[in-house]
């Protein structure tokens, strides 16, 4: 309280975590300390990594206040940590933040979760304060010096409790993206991992194919049609190999609803089935104009 | 000659055409419009097409300077005529076109030639100077308001002469173009179709087929890369339907091709082969890659 005023003022507002340990400092990770940092939300952001030169460029961008390639030295004391690395690393690594920092709540930023957060939860040596988040946000450059303070700002980042989850943890979770601008979706893991198939995994599989199909000497006669459609074959092919592997099933059953839609076009094509083809056609449109641009 | 220096001076320089009829003002059309006028390429362009309301807005944003819904009589005296109409109306146009003004020189901006040209060239009745042209231009908005001036302007537009094009007709087309800022690709109707199924056909119908796969409640949970890998989805199905009915036989090639790449896909990821799949990945990025952004 103001004693002159009776008004509640803040002047020194205490950051709503004493350290914070970013776990893979790409763009992802950079993003997520330049957003902490500028909006103070830590007293310390920490930055770990095994490359010591991306963690130089986190520093330089002004992403984190220390780095180190020391894991548990690093998340020593941290009341966050946040795994930012390729999903196929995230399980064994919130495994060795939770033994070296037993309190510390752990989040990731993986783009699968059924299977990480169901290797996370049979670990019955410890206890792990884990949420599992997903944040809808990426750019087409990678690497921390892309990193941006607004990534997440109007962007989406699914939340994935289950019934292990303490109620406080998510909370503290679901906050902690929310001031970073982000909206949240709650689902369960194997939702997530359903819907992320049709919505990620799928277009990038299909973009794939189709920059394989393209003869070469084609590529001067694309126009923004085929570069808008494959934009997302340019992705990491590691990155994506994991995403695939961790999520085997959905993404097999978004090929099987693809390949039927597929099919029917083609079915259309081959009969010359103009009213056919027209309603395909005009259905898909109705879902793509649903989003706008 | 400027009699007081000897230099040559082109105070008034005569504009290449006297009259430029384009049938149909949408984008394509208007934007040919805007772009003859504002380089002075003709001393009139008429606009010629059957509603009112678009000729109406293809006058008003400049893109004509005088419009009728009487093909017969705005081709008269054109020495150039451009049917800018969808792919299916493009042959019977073009045929009313040579009847009513014999000695015009006529192109298109069809997405597909090889069925077309071939109708041309078979009405023996009459020699038609016709000369297939295809803009590889466009952008997510239609009708005549969204023309621009400049929307050729480092494109690439192919033309593709045949055997029966007079050498004069094809150099006549060909400057044309470059003069509203375009290069220009040289292919027979067939290369041209063959090519514009991997490059613009196919990734069409797999955007398609992606929309049409995605569950609408989904639609919260997209990022860039569906609404990048899915935008051709919503151009208009009636157009579409009929490329692709004009171009079915390299269509379906290019389903082939995609279906094979897409099976390789499939099948690495069932059998968790994660060394094929980085194969796949990777050579698809490289042909993604080879575009640039």
């Amino acid at each position: 309280m103001d004693s002159r005023s009776g008004r509640v003022v803040r002047r020194c507002r205490m950051p709503q975590f004493q350290k914070i340990a970013i776990i893979g400092v790409g763009l992802i990770g950079a993003s997520i300390g330049l957003a902490v940092r500028k909006r103070r939300l830590a007293a310390e952001v920490v930055g770990i990594g095994r490359r010591t030169s991306s963690l130089r460029k986190a520093k330089n961008v002004g992403a984190v206040d220390r780095t180190t390639t020391k894991l548990a030295s690093g998340v020593q004391d941290a009341d966050l940590a946040i795994v930012c690395t390729p999903v196929g690393a995230i399980a064994e690594i919130v495994a060795q933040v939770a033994a070296a920092a037993p309190n510390c709540l752990i989040t990731d930023a993986g783009s699968t979760k059924e299977q990480l957060v169901a290797e996370i939860e049979s670990r019955a040596d410890t206890v792990i304060r884990f949420v599992g988040s997903h944040p809808l946000a990426g750019a087409e450059c990678s690497g921390p010096e892309h990193g941006q303070a607004d990534l997440f700002k109007n962007r989406t980042v699914v939340v994935t409790p289950t019934s292990r989850t303490a109620l406080s943890d998510k909370e503290t979770i679901t906050k902690f993206w929310k001031k970073l601008g982000a909206q949240i979706v709650e689902l369960t893991p194997a939702k997530h991992d359903e819907a992320l198939a049709a919505t990620s995994h799928l277009p990038h599989l299909a973009a794939a194919a189709i920059a394989a199909s393209t003869p070469e000497r084609y590529l001067q006669l694309v126009a923004t049609g085929w570069a808008d459609t494959t934009r997302i074959a340019a992705g990491d092919a590691d990155l994506w190999r994991q995403i695939f592997f961790a999520n085997r099933s959905h993404v097999l059953a978004a090929m099987d609803t693809f390949e039927g839609h597929w099919k029917a076009f083609r079915l259309a094509i081959e009969l010359g089935d103009g009213d056919k083809l027209t309603t395909l056609l005009t259905e898909a449109k109705r879902i793509r104009d649903a989003l706008g641009n």
